[in-house]
């Protein structure tokens, strides 16, 4: 399978709902100023809604950052598992599960920051749901590399570590990323996959 | 070489001068709720001063945020370019300079999480400034692996690229790292030297 062919972020579901509305203004406020520093009244004008429509939808601006984080890491879950299904091999499971991962956290920057950079400001129960899924999404995987050195295409000292590791480099792209940037979220999806390949292949 | 032994942040220059103060105190505030979100008073109160006492050494909040970016920025490349110096052969110097530098990105997370997360807040000129340190900090690296090939030890398809790679996966270790983490500092830098030594090795 090859990664999705499309070269800048596809549309949201835009403006559909109220709810997404309020969704995409409190991802371009917290990515530009943070959690704390964005008020309900900023996300409502951004929205064209009143701070009281708000409520209707989002008991609190903490209810509105788990929306958002639990779209985002439900996103990047289904995405991995589905690259990771339909591959033939551990090998292209891994390039394909990465590029994707990777090209996510390029195209959708802003999203990526809030979801990864203010999860730390998430209720205790709200984090500990977001954590649950984290680890499905770190078992996809764990559970390619397991795959790959059992069939010997792979060499992994620590798969935990390692998993972390190829999760992290893809993660850090939200942080350098920035519509400037010359480099097309396909194409760092592609370098992606292949850094994360080359460091856990079996040597010759 | 061996990385430095010590598993735990070694103490700042702590409270010596009131600037120094005045930078824990920041550090701390910022790395909790953004940059956005702290007020000069709330740093004040942290450093035991007015806030009238701050203005005297930072004329602005933003100000404060260029010394603690500029102060990790200056670390970082001074550690890397030390442990790139006393290296014996290129994937000595790999190893430890991704090594030591993962490591800060442990030992310091909330440091590194201000350093690198509210990058985007300071002025222009400080950006600017802040972007030719990182670009003398990735040269370190790409030095490396530029020395490394030609000596057909390491085999890398796009230079720039990969060192930004490298980078990332350390970097990103701020993210994730707390004192909750039960590996240490140490080892993380040992596991990320090696890592990014394995990922660059010409196969044989």
């Amino acid at each position: 399978m090859s990664l999705p062919t499309r070269r800048r972020p596809p549309p949201r579901p835009s403006g559909s709902t109220a709810s997404e509305r309020l969704k995409e203004a409190a991802i371009i406020e917290f990515s530009d100023r943070g959690f704390h520093a964005t008020t309900t009244r900023d996300i409502a004008a951004r929205a064209g809604l009143s701070p009281a429509g708000v409520y209707v939808h989002f008991p609190s601006k903490e209810d509105l950052l788990y929306a958002i984080t639990l779209d985002g890491h439900l996103a990047a879950l289904e995405m991995l598992q589905e690259a990771a299904t339909d591959a033939p091999s551990p090998v292209e499971a891994l390039r394909t599960t990465v590029g994707t991962f990777a090209q996510w956290h390029a195209e959708r920057f802003q999203d990526a920051r809030v979801v990864q950079y203010e999860f730390p400001h998430l209720g205790h129960e709200h984090r500990e749901h977001i954590l649950g899924i984290r680890k499905q999404i770190n078992a996809v995987v764990s559970d390619i590399l397991t795959l790959g050195v059992a069939e010997g295409l792979f060499d992994v000292d620590d798969i935990p570590a390692t998993t972390l590791a190829i999760l992290s480099m893809a993660v850090d792209v939200c942080r350098w990323y920035d519509s400037e940037i010359k480099r097309s979220p396909e194409s760092i999806g592609n370098d992606y996959g292949e850094l994360a390949v080359r460091l856990v292949s079996a040597r010759g």
